[in-house]
């Protein structure tokens, strides 16, 4: 596709195509909508892009995305600040926070040990975690990262630097997600998930709490 | 999703998912990676945004989209200004122009007659074209709508109000698409190319043309 009748369009076509996921075909859809919306919508998305770039923070603490130098959970005073969970970016802090689950604080290492694609650990955030855990006030290090070679790896490797504090070191649970059939579980997990089995809790308080 | 840590993040998340096919899901991935780029990029890309809806302008004669008050199209001498091919929007013309078997000029009626919609003859670029094929110098109408009732109820419109005028007025061809396989086409579209059949004539030069 070369000929956009105009170079203010090919140049916008072109500058969202260097988006991920979004294509040339993505970008015109999205530029020829852009021509029929009033002006003062136009304005708004792209003063809220150039905004957030040049205004957004990266917290001090845990470097988190942040309006402040310290993000709204680390200056929370409710949060247990002796527990952290370390995740690999931000994106994973928002889906844990989803869950309502989880009440400390965390680390975001900024990407995962990954030799294939040059990411050694001084490009992480792993130098600040480590003197945190120094200063001696943590009781708990959750890993939440992903379950692939690459967290492992990640993960053995905070191990190693963290593992003569005095606190104690949890993955997040892996195994059969909830909902899956087990027909259709991968066999590596199926097999993790019967080595790491768990006491059987019934969720009906008056059932006897037979294991099966 | 409702927890962003930061107001710039999710004002740019909620502009970015007005856009067609953008969900939050989709505007958040997109507002990280604008995050992590250099500001300079960030600033071209929303630049190149606002000002292509600033300048935009779309063609007096065609409706297309164009950086000045006639397009590249219509203002070049070589194109035959006999010949009107109608379409439905932008994105048409640029379909038909890539094929590169199109000379004639362009007529761009912004949209279809859709009831369901609300769309009405009134709205769309119908009246300008009369007054074009008014003026006389027209020799041809090409009807390049979709073939939908919506299509082929504009296209009957816009026959009714041109065919005292003295000048041939065509549809482009429908049928098999080429490459498709017989067994997959749609009984409407196979029934109708059965119909409209066309004499065959052998892409091999010493074939003897045989019909089969």
């Amino acid at each position: 596709m070369n000929s956009y009748s105009s170079k203010l369009v090919e140049n916008t076509v072109n500058e969202l195509a260097k988006l991920p996921g979004i294509g040339k075909k993505t970008a015109l859809r999205l530029t020829l909508h852009l021509i029929k919306q009033d002006l003062s919508e136009v304005e708004a998305l792209s003063k809220s892009i150039l905004r957030m770039r040049n205004e957004i923070k990266f917290c001090k603490s845990c470097f988190n995305i942040s309006d402040s130098d310290i993000c709204e959970i680390c200056a929370n005073p409710k949060r247990d600040h002796s527990i952290i969970c370390i995740v690999e970016d931000i994106r994973d802090v928002m889906a844990i926070e989803n869950t309502a689950q989880y009440k400390g604080i965390y680390h975001i290492l900024g990407g995962i040990i990954s030799p294939m694609d040059g990411i050694g650990p001084n490009d992480l955030n792993i130098e600040s975690l480590i003197n945190k855990v120094a200063q001696g006030n943590i009781n708990e290090i959750i890993m939440a990262l992903s379950t692939t070679i690459e967290g492992d790896t990640t993960i053995f490797y905070i191990y190693k630097k963290i593992k003569d504090f005095n606190l104690s070191i949890t993955t997040i649970a892996r195994g059969v997600a909830i909902g899956d059939e087990l027909e259709y579980t991968d066999e590596i997990t199926l097999g993790r998930s019967i080595i790491n089995r768990t006491p059987y809790i019934s969720s009906f308080e008056k059932s006897e709490g037979k294991m099966e």
